[in-house]
């Protein structure tokens, strides 16, 4: 823990000291086989107060308990506190609960918590390649890969694990799901010993591995002819290569795997059902209690914008859903929280509410694609509480899957090797959030968005304050002045950042508005495409019909004339100029309240994070301004109150 | 001359022997020093006809004679040929003229030509990166260049040489006029030695060579802290590195500048003019007889979408036309067609019709960047010869100032190191036309066509009409189905090829049409822009009036309402999709006449020209497609024919 040098560092991200916090005198105790966490409760503690002052009167007891494996209990005693825990892992988790509460200002003797996880899986996602590129990267390169093999700074990958087991994370893909033909090859030598060695780094935090495979691997690392997960020798391929990769790293996580999805291989190649790709792979990882995560990111990505039949977003649910209660057990299907692609705003995936059958993990992306690419200010945890508390049958909302047929929460991760972690500084918020909410979907992001303020900063309640209702409504202003009212992309093709209304109407990826001179918007009502179709019917009526479809998803579900009333009597077209006006200025006052931080947050994050929303400042112009210019050129109606929109 | 063995192959292009025409017996005599022209009308007689029966009593007569230096005169005499030249180059001229004239099957006897070029610099440019790329290159990599350093093919260096010397150039410029850190450094060693054992090759064929010189070289290779072109240091370095290159090349062309454009650097940058700019450099090789060809492309490229005063087109003349007669002698201002940027369709530049006491260059683009790529078929030849017969005062034709203000006429070659050379075998066309007209602006497309294909390929009549007629045709399909009427760009960014309406709509380039729901276009008239302002007052009028306008340019001088009457009754939006359906019909035609030449042009010409057609159409189905379906969305008018328009 040499990064426990006593200032205040972006490194450290919510691991801080805090300088104005007393130190207690007090001394911790926990049994000889205990040394680790001791040594973590210990360092973080001085991280925390500068030193600790021995104090027999006081005593700091670490113990193992008859909890859930991974809970914890936090609990005050007359002349001390006991962390106790199910496991080490749990323990460990209470551990770092207790010194976050602490660095909150939270009074030792009122800290009082017992808490479980409600998933059992808990992962990070890496996009990144071996050359050390992250795919969709905003925060620098890989800290695991560079020139195509794995180098890393050992220093770094434990502050890592530290942070990730933190907020209770206990699985790490480190690699990007578009395997190439290097990185197929992790699941053998040379690479395989250099992945047992990370894993080593990470076990300690509780934190398993796991590796993107590539569907095709019997063919890149084993030679053969075919992938095909029917074949003998495909099936003798991966339990010959899974022994050996278990060999050398025995608490193996598994697999995850994106199959026939954008130029992947998959078993749809060979005639095979998804089924039947997942559950060859899965077998061979079965015998060591392995796990395949199994993406249904599936959708024809090379669709002529011409055909108005197919609709990208039904394209999940047609290939997996007929497939429900024929996966393995260890087979977990990975589904995007949205059907199409982790847009600003989407409803949630019917596939959440239509598998009953099939172990599910809910995949999210911390990493900011589309969402402002930690330049723009953007709280997840927002969007997330929206997601989880969504109602995806009559009265049961998605989050009430965790535990159920959720067993896993995953996430594509924002991090690389800047300094800070995440580019944005204010962007480590929605990495602590994730972690948060994917052990207590019931945490809201008011009371996320709290927590990693008050455990990061040492600031006063008005600069709590401040940054609290900057990020509570980030994701609203990103919305309004990007592609509001779930109509989604508008962006530039590749980079997806700042605007381009028309960017992705006439390629083949499955995206498009087709906004006219007088409608914009897909009906995917059961009239239309029949998307609405594939949800419980109590939510088909609901979005069927354009009065109950929730505002916000407006043009998701609906193709829309310019001149419909919505709610408040406003006309669509008025709305989206006003949409873009306001959220333009209201990017404009975000830069105005951080404004009002400096001397009241550390000086280098003051100006770092300035200098992004004088960006995003700029993104929101150039969005309202595009956006309002090409509706005002296709319909020829002025905005209403006036507002300057360029020819 | 090794590929002279006589097997028809695309490496040839027009220098193809012939496997029916007869060999006449002929004894060629010249006087010893004409060694090497001698060789050259040997080895070509042979390729021809496979052999030369010797004979005394018909003598083919190489000889020097009163004409201007590089004229030729081709004369039937009694018992013998007579091929005459005013210097070894012209004799060369006419050698390579008397074997193409023999080539396209002409009786010896018949053949009388006296020729001699209107202007003194015929010059092709390299866009060639030194690492092999070439910028806009559609026909491979660069045979000049490979890993930041020199690496070719002797060989295919000589066969390019004799090739452009066979149509009269006399200048190469290697390398891109982006220039970069690497070839900066093209004037010094260790580059300048291999520079000049190159130079050598070209030699024999009275070819020079020009490099692209960086701006900012002063600093970047002379380790200078400025390029201020009054600076004392800079005229120095500039002085002090011509000495280098023309000691160790006497004969060098001299440079090519980019400045001031597309982030290069410039005078400019240093409060300087364009002609101090130039002066200085050229200043530096006037004492050896150099040249400096420095280039009009300079425009605002970032320029703000919602600025509707600036406008591109106007930016050349802006920054040239004041400077008029302060340029040295020895500058040659190398300036574009048109005032955009080798689009389609554009007028002529003004700056032609308005420098009257500066030297210049016109420069057009053989590559066909915004042309189909080499992939859809465009024959520049016809394009070029509307140019050149342009209008640009009253009575003028643009042609009338060669060998006037315009003493040197260049363009963007499109050679890579395919064996065809040009990608795309019908594309030598263009090359071929290139040189021709540079030589003589009087020649028309259709002559120029029949030539190269008379001189390339051994086919019947009907053949020749066939791809005569493809040819002749192309420019007007391709114009059809693309950006007609003068609009231009609506292509893909960056790659600027395939369909995008608003793909540079909202970019810096400065390039847009600004289509909404009523109307198309930009106002260039005395009364919008100014840019008609910039021509002679009779053009001025002709332009500003809509119905004077040459309808073809309708869109590029005028704002038009979509129910404008165009001159034959239609509305634009009509003629728009009328455009669009015929010309990808059009398309289609061109493939199935190409088809009709199985066995009639050499298998693999048939087979590569066929692939490429077949591209052509889909890509002319799609602009079709695209932009009909971008105006029935901006104006919900139906096609008047009841043809399938997309939503």
């Amino acid at each position: 823990m040499e990064h426990t040098r006593r200032i205040y560092s972006e490194y450290n991200a919510w691991l801080q000291p805090k300088f104005y916090l007393a130190s207690k005198a007090l001394r911790i105790r926990a049994d000889f086989d205990l040394d680790f966490i001791h040594q973590e409760c210990h360092l973080g503690l001085i991280r925390l107060w500068g030193e600790i002052q021995d104090s027999a009167a006081y005593t700091l007891q670490l113990k193992m308990d008859d909890l859930e494996p991974e809970a914890f209990s936090l609990t005050p005693l007359i002349n001390g506190f006991e962390i106790a825990g199910g496991s080490k892992t749990g323990l460990l988790y209470g551990v770092y609960r207790f010194l976050n509460r602490l660095a909150a200002g939270e009074n030792i003797e009122k800290i009082q918590e017992r808490s479980a996880p409600q998933v059992d899986y808990r992962i990070i996602n890496h996009w990144d390649n071996m050359d050390g590129h992250i795919e969709r990267g905003y925060a620098g390169h890989s800290f695991f890969f560079h020139n195509h093999k794995f180098d890393y700074d050992e220093e770094r990958i434990i502050t890592y694990a530290r942070m990730m087991a933190s907020i209770g994370i206990n699985g790490i893909c480190i690699n990007n799901v578009n395997v190439n033909k290097v990185s197929a090859g992790l699941i053998a030598e040379p690479h395989l010993s250099d992945l047992a060695e990370l894993a080593a780094l990470f076990r300690p935090f509780g934190i398993r591995l796991l590796v993107s495979v590539h569907f095709d691997a019997p063919m890149i690392v084993g030679g053969l002819t075919t992938s095909d997960p029917l074949d003998a020798g495909v099936k003798e391929f991966w339990q010959a290569q899974s022994t050996v990769v278990y060999t050398k790293i025995p608490d193996f996580l598994g697999y995850l795997v994106k199959a026939d999805s954008e130029f992947r291989g998959g078993p749809e190649a060979f005639g095979r059902t998804q089924a039947d790709g997942a559950n060859t792979i899965a077998a061979a990882v079965a015998p060591f209690g392995g796990l395949v995560f199994w993406r249904c990111f599936v959708y024809n990505c090379q669709q002529d914008w011409r055909d108005q039949q197919t609709d990208r977003p039904m394209a999940a649910y047609k290939h997996f859903q007929p497939l429900d209660g024929t996966f393995d057990e260890n087979v977990i299907l990975q589904i995007k929280n949205g059907p199409v692609d982790f847009q600003t705003r989407e409803p949630v995936s019917p596939l959440f509410s239509s598998l009953k059958n099939t172990r599910e993990a809910i995949e999210f992306q911390i990493a900011q694609e589309y969402t402002g690419q930690q330049i723009d200010l953007f709280s997840l945890a927002v969007q997330w509480e929206e997601i989880l508390t969504t109602e995806i049958d009559k009265g049961k909302q998605l989050k009430s899957l965790f535990g159920q047929e959720i067993v896993a929460v995953t996430a594509v991760t924002n991090t690389g090797n800047n300094m800070n972690w995440t580019g944005n500084t204010l962007a480590q918020c929605n990495l602590y959030a994730f972690g948060r909410i994917a052990w207590n979907p019931d945490l809201t992001a008011k009371e996320l968005i709290r927590e990693w303020i008050q455990i990061t900063f040492e600031t006063n309640e008005l600069g709590c304050l401040t940054m609290e209702e900057m990020l509570l409504t980030s994701r609203g202003i990103y919305e309004s002045y990007t592609a509001p009212l779930g109509i989604g992309f508008m962006v530039n093709p590749n980079s997806h950042y700042g605007p381009n209304v028309d960017g992705y109407e006439f390629s083949h990826w499955g995206t498009y508005h087709r906004a006219s001179f007088d409608a914009i918007g897909v009906d995917r009502t059961s009239k239309g495409t029949g998307f609405t179709l594939q949800y419980p019917e109590s939510l088909q009526r609901k979005y069927d019909d354009i009065t109950s479809c929730p505002e916000e998803l407006l043009l998701f579900f609906h193709r829309v004339r310019y001149d419909y009333k919505m709610k408040d009597g406003r006309t669509l077209l008025q709305y989206m100029y006003d949409s873009h006006f306001e959220g333009a200025q209201q990017a404009e006052a975000l830069l105005q309240a951080w404004e009002t931080l400096e001397n009241r947050v550390p000086q280098e994050t003051f100006n770092s994070v300035k200098e992004r929303l004088k960006r995003q400042l700029r993104n929101a112009r150039e969005w309202r301004d595009q956006v309002n210019t090409y509706f005002y050129r296709k319909t020829g109606i002025n905005d209403d109150k006036g507002r300057q929109i360029y020819m």
